[in-house]
């Protein structure tokens, strides 16, 4: 906050307000721009990395046969692999607009931030959703489960287990991000 | 908006801008108590209907065993019941909270609601990674997976499975609620 000295007339503690405000703005817009930039490059790699198929050699008869693992297999991959898609593109969207706020030196409107950051809150209970969704399968295929029947998959899927795994734990970090966005916004703006 | 008239004198024009923005915040307050209500109410039916234990007749021989089947068979519902008790708890504070705001008629300071609403969007996260978890447990006992040789359970688990569905149904509802809360404290924070 601005120092308040007897000796400062009101307009330069005004000045000083209004630059102090100009450098939070601009702080906050390059931490927008470098987490928008980690949201497209964890949601990429949790996308490739889902929409994997793999030729796997099964250990049982009749042995040299192989079953095809594919991500659409289990529709929560389907249903990962769609928001992932979206939230890349959006990422890619949302990244322009801010690095353009950053070159500009200048916020964009608060109505459109506002629109911005409401989308934001609405993608993260999706992609965290469907994180939970993958993760929970992952789960089961790694486990599975003596109550209900359900055998584990994971010794026979390896390397796809293994990709689902690394899937699930990016997108994880894209949820991550997701929140530090929208914590770092309405930090951001409640000081203002 | 104030009306810019050119008889109106800048004193008048601060008053009206200030009561314009005193009944925003209680509109503000009045919502958020109105819609955390509704969070703890939701999140508390889910908690309530998730946390079943039934003994159900198997219709496979021996004919007349019965099984019990609890939420803690898998892993997905433990986790479930335990982020739903958080939000109900958390929900029960935070309304008293903007309830005591509502009737002293003021607003609570600007840095503990960034907390809260920063704590809100945590919750967001992990309440719609379990929503997800659960509903993907509740997908695969309806309908059953055969390209993993996962059987379908909501034949034999039959109430269980309704009971697991409302459950996941009303935890949606509780995602959705604490979007709400979100999206409407950004939205009335930018507009300051």
């Amino acid at each position: 906050m601005a120092s308040i000295s007897p000796r400062s007339p009101p307009v330069v503690l005004e000045l000083e307000k209004n630059s102090e405000a100009s450098t939070t703005t601009s702080k906050f817009v390059l931490h927008d721009v470098i987490l928008r930039v980690f949201l497209f490059a964890t949601s990429l790699v949790a996308l490739v990395t889902s929409k994997q198929t793999e030729t796997i050699p099964v250990p049982f008869p009749p042995y040299g046969a192989s079953v095809a693992a594919e991500f659409t297999d289990l529709p929560a991959f389907i249903y990962s692999s769609a928001v992932l898609s979206v939230t890349c593109f959006y990422s890619i969207i949302t990244t322009i607009l801010s690095f353009s706020a950053l070159v500009k030196r200048s916020t964009t409107s608060s109505k459109l931030m506002s629109c911005v950051f409401s989308v934001d809150v609405l993608l993260l209970g999706i992609l965290a959703s469907t994180t939970g969704a993958s993760g929970e399968v992952a789960y089961l295929g790694l486990k599975g489960n003596s109550n209900v029947g359900w055998h584990k998959i994971c010794n026979v899927y390896d390397s796809y287990c293994r990709h689902i795994g690394f899937s699930v734990l990016t997108s994880i970090f894209s949820s991550m991000v997701l929140s530090f966005l929208i914590i770092l916004y309405i930090i951001t703006v409640s000081r203002r």
